[in-house]
């Protein structure tokens, strides 16, 4: 582990994909931090008192100072902890790409397509689901140039950004009842990739059992058509 | 003009705040570029094959490579020229809040409340946008200690995120009837800001007169309102 972390804490949740980033990042960097898990359906006081523009998890608490939004707080972490191995690229233009799928993948909402209200809005879920995963193979094999990673040898910024919708992702191909997400013939870069970053030692220990995460998705889904039904 | 530029072109329009922050970007760190400006309605082929995911403005290309969306294309001018005024501050801690400001500016969507349907849609644009303002001095207040900018003394991250939306603000104003985002009781900070920075070399002539944008805006109001009787 780094000395000199200073004090880390990290406002989160176990199954949020948001939250898993910065703990894969602080663990790519050994940077040791307390992880303090909000409860499900309530926001804490030192949440709201830490990100009181958006009152959202992931929030970085270093040496008391907050940093909100997952991938600054990724980017914040690999510009602190400089002497670990680095994050994004070195070079200005793979910068902009490495960001520029980063955002793409902050525009997507892996758990939207769980709570589809009606068959015509799951399929319609998928096909987005399958689209985006065909762009993606597309920017692995370019990325990568033939490595395990987006980053190259090691974990970098897109594959934090995109593995952590890993677990939702693999409980979205059973919840849809065995959509082929992750598929060995469309998509074998991408099964390859996620099976490389799954058993990652930065990562194992973040991502959760696919089992899991459907039992939280269905808590989440009920909640979601619980509210719709009450507006 | 600095040397070495390289061969840089920016695929954009020229009423789009997103395109304007790039523009900024390059006169702060005097970067001669080729302007191309997109037919107002159509996307040129060159835009479709550098931009395929998003097909939108603005584009950098930089010696024949494309990089996409406004901020991370502002990062990469800072990255790329960096002899340069920095854009970014250096700390960390800095650069993340400067990242945080742009992101939450970038889900802002000045141009929608032009387009309001209704009197309801329109006074509850108009609500969002003064609670906006309100956030967003406070934010100047802690963020420019007093100096002219956001960035300081000179013109950073946030401002040319916050101030490419400046001729839009002033033609809503007018559009609106008359209502007051821009307010020397309740945004003090940021009259004198928008003057400041409305002045400064690299931005006074690239932020359009009011009259102009107000002309483009009835323009675009008319198209969407079509689109939306249309579908």
């Amino acid at each position: 582990m780094a000395s000199n972390n200073g004090d880390v804490k990290l406002i989160g949740a176990w199954a949020s994909p948001y939250v898993m980033r910065p703990r894969i990042a602080l663990n790519v960097k050994s940077v040791e931090y307390e992880f303090l898990q909000e409860q499900f359906g309530s926001k804490s006081e030192l949440l709201l008192k830490s990100n009181p523009v958006h009152k959202k998890i992931p929030v970085l608490l270093h040496n008391g100072k907050p940093i909100c939004e997952s991938s600054i707080i990724v980017e914040y972490i690999d510009e602190v902890w400089s002497s670990g191995p680095s994050i994004l690229p070195s070079d200005p233009y793979d910068r902009a790409v490495a960001r520029f799928w980063a955002a793409y993948l902050d525009e997507k909402n892996v758990r939207g397509a769980a709570a589809a209200s009606s068959e015509e809005a799951k399929n319609a879920a998928v096909d987005q689901l399958k689209e985006g995963m065909a762009l993606l193979e597309g920017a692995y094999v370019e990325i990568s140039k033939g490595k395990d990673f987006f980053g190259g040898e090691k974990i970098g910024f897109i594959d934090i950004a995109f593995g952590s919708m890993l677990a939702w992702l693999r409980a979205l191909q059973v919840m849809l009842g065995g959509v082929k997400l992750l598929d060995e013939e469309k998509t074998p870069g991408l099964c390859k990739w996620a099976a490389k970053f799954s058993a990652d030692p930065a990562v194992k220990d973040v991502l959760p059992e696919t089992e899991k995460i459907i039992e939280f998705a269905k808590l989440l889904v009920a909640k979601i058509k619980a509210a719709a039904a009450s507006s």
